[in-house]
């Protein structure tokens, strides 16, 4: 029997933490990744055409939704959700950033990617959210992207037949800088708030969800241009209008 | 330099998964943990005083919060944040739940054990939910819960101000009999996905919350007779009403 996981919660509980790179001194790595090319700004998230949903009630309706319209999703919408999954509402001391989900000691060490497959706007392909400007950049990616992901995610259908697919990647050391070796729990729970907001954001622009936690690490990683070690994707979520 | 989080990505990549104990034909686990003394059924959730709030703006206005009321918490809202965070909405051929939240496979490995520290109806001490039947069972605790709580907590404060604080455990074996070792990380995925339920849910009773993932691991576990192995906490949230 493999003891991968045991082995992992053991040398990761809170009393074994070894002094941290901030105990240490040493610097704080920056908020956000770096981006390879220009970063196109995003429409304002209210510009959705946001419809009234009570909170219980989307709470009381959640369900993965695998199937799709085949409309496109306006740009605005696609801001939206972005903001609902990673948005900052505010930076403190550039140090700090606070988001619509929470993250341990407001690391928030998530980046997200995107498979654009139907948006209005934008060409399909890969893209790169920067959260601190709100905008996105694209990133190299083979010519047949959407097959190359879905092929990636283990084949499963939703990714084509979604507008846009979530990736989420962790930038593993704004983590493990305050957390250490721990900081690898904290970045599947923040992975977790992000899509959950995904989920229930999505009921006021008449979207549905799909959450996907299986795929070729190896190959998702390499399409995305992750290094796997210190950058890798953990989770990923099909979206598109309900059918 | 640890190796204890690289170990781990890498060796719960999709690609090394053994066969699960599901494909070796395997029993499933069952789809909660056995109660420890009585379950009491809780007054359904819709009891609860709900007021409408706007889906978006409950995003929007997502922050932690630290300090709350003193006044305690109806037994309709407790009903409430654990249908938000954990309730089960339907059971397919008793073999899946369907929750408020989701979970890789309808697996919903998580077990709700509850500080209690100011519920209308609800003696101080520790609890365990029954998710299927939406009650509560009494488990063994310390005069001191309360305080032996905050300690396990690392000294959180919140701990001992909250009317109730929500202890998530994983139930492994419900995760790893589909997935495997990589069910480790979809567990605290899942962990996730209900504390951000809880937090935006908390916005339609006028309660605000903490998450917390520092603790003393052995600590926790020992307090909520957990065995720390194929049972252990893996989050925690502090909720009261605003002050």
């Amino acid at each position: 029997m493999s003891r991968t996981g045991r082995t992992f919660l053991e040398e990761t509980k809170f009393v074994y933490l070894a002094p941290s790179d901030q105990v240490l001194g040493r610097p704080q790595p920056p908020l956000e990744r770096p981006h390879a090319g220009p970063v196109t700004s995003l429409p304002p998230p209210e510009d959705a055409d946001l419809r009234p949903v009570d909170l219980v009630e989307a709470i009381a309706r959640r369900r993965s939704v695998r199937t799709y319209a085949p409309e496109p999703l306006p740009l605005a919408t696609l801001s939206y959700l972005l903001w609902c999954s990673q948005g900052v509402t505010s930076v403190y001391r550039d140090a700090w950033t606070f988001r619509t989900v929470p993250s341990a000691g407001a690391r928030h060490a998530l980046e997200t990617y995107l498979l654009i497959n139907q948006v209005e706007g934008l060409a399909p392909g890969l893209y790169h959210y920067a959260a601190l400007s709100h905008g996105l950049s694209e990133i190299e990616a083979p010519e047949d992207a959407a097959e190359a992901v879905e092929e990636a995610l283990i084949s499963q259908p939703m990714v084509g037949n979604a507008a846009v697919v979530f990736l989420w990647a962790a930038d593993i050391s704004r983590m493990t800088w305050r957390y250490g070796e721990r900081g690898y729990r904290y970045i599947f729970m923040d992975a977790g708030h992000a899509c959950q907001n995904l989920y229930l954001g999505a009921e006021a622009v008449g979207c549905g969800v799909c959450a996907m936690a299986a795929f070729d690490d190896d190959a998702l990683n390499a399409l995305l241009g992750l290094d796997g070690e210190r950058l890798f994707a953990i989770y990923a979520a099909a979206v598109g209008q309900k059918g």
